[in-house]
């Protein structure tokens, strides 16, 4: 009867591995003096810790392949966990650090509600100042909404955090993919807009505007695996030299255009009107110009990076971001109208004004410098935000819980490579045009928008704090303001003909992409909750378990194909594993049965050896119902299978040596009460390597 | 000190689990009256066929999956190894078994040749006539050759056995490559022309050649799968119908001609001469002529298969088959030449003349069907012998040995498959065009009978019996002829413009494709010898090896990531194993690692538990320097590595559990001295499935 090595009793406390001694010989001066030292075995690779706890060193992290070291390159030597950062920002600092995302949209958002006006005739780009008043009223708005989240939640409140505590769960998680929609479309919008910033300044890169911007979120990517973190100072000197080229150039051309020698090229032919000034038109060009608001969230999830008292000066900050913003847009707005400026294809509108106030000088490639800076930065915030999302939602078990695991430098890598990967994407399949992202990025965050609103108008409701109706109402009307801009984001531009999804059908990419994603992702993190609420039960440890606390009886049986060196080696190790070992041998083949019935009494090991016959040559089905039958029959909890396993030294030679092995495994995996073990027997000449990782001490 | 179960003392002899004894309660008729009976374990699905010895019965070969029943339908119930056939032929039969393929060459040699002569006008097809005498002249001495080889190796002399007896090892590869690039054209050349009979008896079919080609193959392929085996009976039939009415045709033909009556459609417009009547197009047209003779060696490989006296019943055969066949061809080229015949690409030579012959009636379908029944029988010889070939080459382990493993129904299922797969893809390069494939015949074929007549020369030089040099004389002569064939079939047709290998460029298919094949199977054929050759001498069990017989030292080390069910039912596994186990947690999360070590006392039964903290967070890279050191210093041979894995019902949850356990697995497999196992944990819903193959008894 076999009979488990764990034999009921339980076992005495033991010494761990690196707690037991070791007896090493010291040599003396005097000759045949032998002293001794009793020591604790030291591990190569590791720091000893504790008793029983060591800590790995970098330099089992060296990388011992060629793409291993280009990594390495790339991305760095890794970060250990100690050296986590956390930076307090003064209030200058965190407007760089929050705003560059807001006050990049600048470059966008009134370039493109021309675009959209300007297909009723040049003369309706007049429209774009009430519209950017109108754009600007919003703005104050939302940012009067905000500073009350930012006072309600002074640890950080994400749309995702306040939609889900407020409003449930559903709620929560359809901001949480419309803001997930929203940081992917912020990397687009604003890499294919600094790419339109650049392709002004130097026209010959025109035919490369897709191949640019995928190579700038490659670039961006890299650069986040790395882990560049929100410093401040990285941040700072980039936003102000935006600010003071952009406040000097508007200035200037505010100047000049009172003087009346403002002069901006014109487009040699204007494109005919295809439209009329219809009301759509108007809220198609509203919701673009609306884009410009994207961002302003940045400051109310980053509150606990401020300096005390946080909530203040992040409530300061927004504000002040906020007159930035309202100032820079509507200078340019009657800059657009006056002048007038109207962008073409291959010029901007920024590069149109910095032309026509500096004409060829440094300071206009300063003001495109600067700008192609600020909308890389911008996209760079997406990638600190994405990542802390996705890592949010996998800790609540919503997400791949490999979104939460920090990489090698500290970085959330998994959702960097995510968000860089999706963004690539959709630069690719809308061909860079930031006028085709825009009313995408509008509907995303808007939606965002709207949940975070709703969320707080629902805590002011349960809170009931003083002036609580004010506040609702406050927040109410954020609601409704910004709900109203995302359903007309939507609705405006729900299908572009121009881009078709199949050269040739009429349906083209549109809003109706984010009306797709944002329902999918809801289903697939409800999806993977439930899988992980499921997995964990079934996990679970049981407090107390009768079966879980009784040693457990295993049964061993080694397939025999050939009696050969893995096969003796496999009995090897059987035996090392239990007192009785089974053999069994299908016979396909009685020639090959009868030598191996030979052979068995001298070379078998001692191991009763069984033969099953096989008469229609299957290898598996015989050999998973005798070993099914053999657990019923001898009462085993598991039996285990142990299989020799010839290794070759490449992928190809492992498909001249049959697959059996190969199904029997995955045969037993899904079958409870078998485990399966491969001995692996390696060429003789691999057998000297000793070191997993070869260490350079 | 960790100690293995084994433990040094030869183990004494056992029972093996089937002779185990069971106490069995067995009910009387008087009340409070046990018996019991002392009985060996049922084991389910098995026969008991002696001491320790089992024969699987046919109920394991159940089809469990909808697609393994519709496999089910297709091939058949499973054959038992014992049913297997050796029918001995009488000569009729076995001219029948043998011959299709030879005799079916009259539907395309003499219609391709005329194809060739076309392209320098009507005139030309005079040429045929003394280019099918030149082909019988040529016929007669492979036939003389070939008799020779029948005598001197009655067990079966093909091309690759002879070449590879008298000539060496390269000969013999570069044979038996000729073979098999030959046997996949038997199939493709066949199969087209009893397309192009088909479709000239239905022209509405003539748009779907390539598809109804492929169909065939699939038909053809499946029922060989299915082990229809030569058996004289199935073959006979077709073959005889064949023959009789291919005779009545041919001799009513010349009756009618000789009368002056024979009337053959000619085409309305003939295609204007392209060419001159150079030699270059005479020696084509000679070369694709004598593909009327591939087949012919099909007797000399099938010896064993007749009746006693063996070699003579199949010399006679041959020549028997021989006459046949020259009259058939040379009867054909009369007809051609005098009445005359000119093919088109709707219509065949054999159409056009058994119309001729027979107008509409039913006599003409006769003739049509019968010759697209022994083309598709011809085709079907070739699934009889590259199989064979591929297992005698897996023998001789120059190529994967599953190619020796026979299927469920006997046959070689692995070498079937591979036939049907090449063949049909030629059909669809070449697009169904039996003239295309034709020289690629003709070169296969004649390079392997050059091999094997060279060979013979050989066999007669080393051998010297009586007369020994006339009879070297006559395999050189047919060794010379066959060469020169080979040759003329390789340079006139070796690269073919209208068959492009990209649309566009002056690149096309041609008989160069056999000059790549064939040396490139040589090199896979010695690549896998050489592997095989040393994975023996890797795996050879050593005649006394000190190491093999001692016992194994192997220590068990559980890597726990969570305290949770999977990883206690690791520890049970483990400590069911061996009485020392060691358990390792890598820290990556310290909150983690203290909650672990704060229930390890109470939940860790009893195994010392070692922290290995990693603040890079890397998981495996530590954990294998750690396994490496604990091997070193406990001085284990092996170190068995448990872990726990949680199996979840569908695949894409096992992307939600990290594929930590994998990554390990697959570094520890290609590390000597390592041996993972998986302790599987099912979802708790599964446990209770216990047979594997359900029985219907």
């Amino acid at each position: 009867m076999p009979t488990s090595g764990g034999d009921g009793q339980p076992p005495a406390r033991r010494y761990g591995p690196t707690e037991r001694r070791v007896i090493e010989p010291v040599r003396r001066f005097r000759p045949g003096d032998t002293v001794i030292r009793v020591t604790r075995p030291k591990y190569r690779g590791f720091e000893r810790r504790g008793s029983d706890r060591l800590e790995a060193s970098l330099t089992l992290e060296e990388p011992r392949s060629p793409l291993g070291r280009l990594w390495r390159v790339l991305v760095g030597v890794p970060i250990s966990s100690e050296l986590e950062i956390h930076e307090r920002l003064t209030k200058k600092k965190a407007l760089a650090v929050f705003s560059s995302d807001a006050l990049s949209s600048v470059a966008y958002a009134p370039q493109e509600t021309v675009v959209v006006l300007l297909a009723a005739g040049a003369a309706a780009i007049f429209w774009s100042l009430p519209i950017s008043i109108a754009v600007v009223m919003l703005l104050a708005i939302v940012v009067f909404s905000y500073r009350q989240t930012i006072y309600a939640y002074p640890s950080g409140g994400g749309s995702y955090i306040v939609a889900k505590a407020n409003l449930g769960e559903t709620p929560g998680l359809v901001a949480a993919s419309a803001l997930s929609v929203g940081y992917i479309l912020t990397v687009s919008v604003s890499i294919a807009s600094a790419v339109d910033q650049l392709v002004s300044a130097m026209p010959t890169l025109l035919p490369l505007r897709v191949e640019l911007g995928v190579g700038a979120v490659v670039l961006v990517t890299l650069a986040n695996l790395r882990g560049i973190r929100e410093s401040g100072s990285i941040f700072a000197a980039p936003t102000y030299l935006f600010l003071v080229s952009m406040f000097l150039m508007v200035g200037l051309g505010l100047f000049h255009l009172v003087q009346g020698d403002l002069v901006v090229a014109q487009p040699a032919q204007l494109p005919p009107p295809i439209t009329a000034l219809t009301p759509i038109l108007l809220l198609r060009a509203f919701a673009v110009g609306s884009a410009v608001m994207t961002g302003t969230e940045a400051i109310s999830n980053g509150i606990p990076a401020f300096k005390p008292p946080e909530s203040r000066n992040a409530a300061r900050t927004i504000v002040a971001m906020a007159i930035i913003l309202a100032t820079m847009f509507l200078g340019l707005a009657v800059l657009i109208v006056f002048a007038p400026i109207i962008p073409t294809a291959e010029e901007t509108i920024i590069s149109l004004l910095a032309h026509g106030v500096f004409g060829e000088s440094w300071l206009y490639y300063l003001v495109q410098f600067s700008t192609v800076l600020i909308l890389v930065l911008a996209a760079n915030t997406a990638y600190a935000d994405f990542p802390r999302l996705a890592s949010l939602l996998a800790r609540d078990g919503y997400a791949p819980k490999q979104l939460a695991f920090r990489g090698e430098r500290l970085a959330f890598s998994n959702g960097i490579l995510m968000l860089g990967l999706m963004s690539a994407l959709l630069i690719v399949v809308f061909g860079g045009s930031t006028g085709a992202l825009l009313p995408l990025y509008a509907v995303a965050v808007f939606a965002a928008f709207t949940l975070s609103q709703s969320g707080m108008v629902q805590h002011w409701r349960v809170e009931r704090g003083p002036h609580w109706h004010l506040k609702a109402g406050i927040n109410g009307i954020g609601a409704c303001a910004t709900g109203l801009v995302s359903l007309i984001a939507a609705s405006t531009n729900f299908m572009n003909r121009d881009l078709p999804i199949v050269p040739g059908l009429p349906l083209g990419w549109g809003s109706w992409l984010v009306l797709v994603i944002v329902p999918a992702f809801i289903w697939v993190f409800r999806t993977i909750k439930e899988h992980y609420a499921e997995s964990e039960a079934d996990t679970a440890l049981p407090t107390d378990s009768e079966e879980l606390d009784q040693p457990l009886r295993n049964i061993v049986v080694v397939p025999i194909a050939k009696l050969n060196r893995p096969a003796v080696q496999a009995l090897r190790y059987a035996q090392a594993l239990s007192n009785d070992v089974i053999a069994v041998h299908v016979a396909t083949d009685p020639a090959l049965a009868r030598e191996i019935e030979e052979k068995w009494p001298t070379r078998g090991r001692g191991v009763p050896l069984t033969i099953v016959e096989s008469p229609y040559r299957s290898l598996t089905r015989p050999l998973l119902q005798f070993l099914a039958e053999l657990r019923r029959h001898e009462k085993a909890e598991t039996v285990t299978v142990v299989l020799p396993e010839y290794v070759p030294d490449t992928w190809w030679q492992h498909l001249l040596h049959g697959q059996s092995a190969q199904f029997l495994k995955l045969s037993l995996l899904f079958t409870p009460g078998f485990v399966v073990t491969s001995v692996p027997v390696h060429p003789k000449s691999d057998e000297d390597a000793e070191d997993i990782v070869p260490l350079h001490a």
